[in-house]
């Protein structure tokens, strides 16, 4: 649907620093299907952005907190850190943004204030470290912007983003503004699961031309590094998984081997080792399987080799190594998002898109209404889909 | 001594294409005191250098084989990879090394030719894999140029160098020329424990100015972490031993902080993380012990801080730990040699030292001459001295 700015404009004028009410998806206990009803949106704070989602999407994060497998549990919510949507009105102490203005809600905050985005060895932040586990707005860490319209109950936040929503209130810190000309209709998906992958193989890893890579586990996160190291220019790019329908599917996004580990008779990192001399330049753990991460490091040449972590791991499990893996130069690394500073560094991937170097259409298998979400989340549980772009005007 | 350079270019156009006859340091079996005894040595094959050792120095990793440590136990033997000196005469098919140049033979192989040195991911070399297990030249696998005078038996080479005799023969794969304003009884100490330690500092973990350094373990290695850290401009270098006297010592090397963990009442890593807010940017760990190695990684900043282990681990342990430790983006890694490639990286490595940029006077505690290399054995087993060079004309 074209979007008519002055209309558009027009909206935004008449809303700004008045409650909206809108559609959300909340979730009021674990393990329950969202409950799409109006609530109320208050007006950003001075350091906040309110923001019209237009587009967004499920990622497998938002199902295990939606579950209650994290240890704070905070009920209800409004979860979701795929999202995109213009900037409806800013606090007054807000600079950089505008109504209008195309924007991603980040889940990885970049304040650019604290010690952690000051000393700049990461992207790490503090704003991110406190919304991981709180439902209350950065700024005060006591109030949210939503509430239900039945009793005026606040409703808490998720990840700094709470994209289940019509419109929704971040911290500044949680805003990129993107290229205008972006298609929030495919970049919401640069929420988290593609930036991940793609960064990983840029960012972290810092694939190079001519290399060889291997990826373990052929989710979006997985696919998305295979196009990053295909971008990155990777000659050799192995997939491994034990679904060879992935591994089949995998072939599109740029894989030159694939790898069945079903009953295979001999260690993987072994076969890999035969297919590469040495070992590969770079290799990807996707799945968070304990041997899987162990066979992920192994498989890397041990000659200044790679091996980047993606994949959690339960936490009650704990991996062994010797050190002398590492002996000859090779690195055990890990990251989030990719090692992309949500604010300063995203917007260049959404360059990339818009300039067609990264693909984001073979994400999307599925489109769907905003109000149909649980089915989104159904499908997303048994492993239907990749992604599926819900449209919130609808 | 002042070396008068058409005395030794005379002395050498006697000897070219002649057997040498001078005096090593034969390891006769493990464990028992070298005796220094006049050998022969052969001329160089087509591929081959032979050195005059004018001044060397002992290393552990000398002790550890002498001591029968490996698997291999290959006797009799000429130990000895941290020497210098002047190339005597070369095969015929050395382009670039000519009798009368300073060189230094190096452990650290680089033929420049194995898929290992095109790869060009790290300063693993084939030939280096060969020599660390094997006592004959690289060239044909199969014959040595050191002989016992008495009844020509064969000794055997070490690592490529075997520096503990007044003549050597070194594949070229071996050798570093170098900055000709060297001073050999100096940069005879670049062999190996020193360039381990800057490298490390410079090459492995990339140390950047005004960040914050741990270092576990101060012995030469460790004291050369923290050189290399000092010069590369870090603000805060923490040494961290159970030896008050070495933590003392390591202040003139540039520590700015030492921590005692004798009697610490909790784990050193939280009190490192208390004098560095969230941890240092760069770990070293230059002990191998298993705990230590994990303190140092722990200690690192969860958020881009850098691992590295110098340290060798006993073979029959290994190390846990969960991979969310490296979630923030910490990376675990190691390397050998300081990453330093033998031919191609070292020679930079002498001009610093010939510049002033490195004090290698710092490093050398004692002098001997060759003649006394047993008692500079025992010196470093009993821990007395940090390196002892040894004057070969003597």
């Amino acid at each position: 649907m074209a979007i008519n700015m002055a209309t558009l404009a027009a909206t935004f004028a008449a809303t700004a620093g008045e409650v909206i009410t809108c559609k959300a998806a909340i979730a009021y206990e674990a393990n329950k299907p969202l409950t799409v009803e109006d609530i109320h949106v208050a007006p950003p704070g001075p350091s906040e952005v309110r923001i019209k989602i237009t587009n967004g999407a499920i990622c497998h994060t938002d199902l295990y907190y939606m579950a209650g497998q994290d240890p704070e549990k905070i009920f209800p919510r409004v979860f979701g850190h795929e999202g995109a949507g213009f900037v409806e009105s800013v606090g007054r102490d807000i600079k950089d943004l505008k109504p209008g203005d195309k924007v991603l809600p980040v889940w990885m905050a970049e304040c650019k204030k604290c010690p952690k985005c000051k000393r700049g060895k990461s992207n790490i932040c503090d704003t991110l470290v406190y919304n991981w586990s709180n439902g209350f707005m950065p700024a005060d860490k006591k109030t949210t912007r939503f509430s239900r319209v039945a009793d005026g109950k606040p409703i808490h936040h998720f990840f700094g983003t709470s994209t289940f929503s019509q419109y929704t209130v971040c911290d500044e810190a949680c805003v990129a503004k993107v290229n205008p000309d972006a298609d929030l209709s495919k970049i919401c998906l640069l929420g988290c699961g593609v930036p991940t992958g793609i960064g990983s193989a840029w960012n972290i890893a810092k694939v190079t031309p001519g290399s060889s890579v291997a990826v373990f586990g052929l989710g979006t996160i997985g696919l998305a590094v295979v196009e990053g190291a295909k971008v990155a220019g990777a000659a050799r790019i192995i997939g491994v998984d034990r679904d060879g329908s992935k591994l089949t599917q995998g072939l599109e996004w740029g894989l030159t081997d694939i790898l069945n580990t079903t009953g295979l008779d001999k260690p993987v990192e072994e076969v890999i080792r035969e297919m590469v001399d040495d070992g590969v330049d770079f290799s990807f753990d996707c799945t968070g399987n304990p041997g899987v991460i162990y066979s992920a490091m192994e498989c890397a040449n041990a000659a200044g080799g790679v091996a980047v972590i993606l994949g959690l791991m339960d936490s009650s499990k704990t991996l062994s190594f010797h050190p002398s893996k590492l002996l000859w130069g090779k690195s055990w690394t890990s990251g989030l998002f990719g090692g992309y500073k949500g604010r300063s560094q995203l917007p260049e991937l959404v360059d990339k898109c818009v300039g067609g170097v990264i693909n984001l259409d073979h994400y999307i298998t599925h489109k769907m209404p905003f109000s149909q979400i649980n089915k989104a989340v159904e499908m997303l549980e048994k492993g239907q889909c990749l992604r599926c772009v819900m449209d919130y005007d609808n």
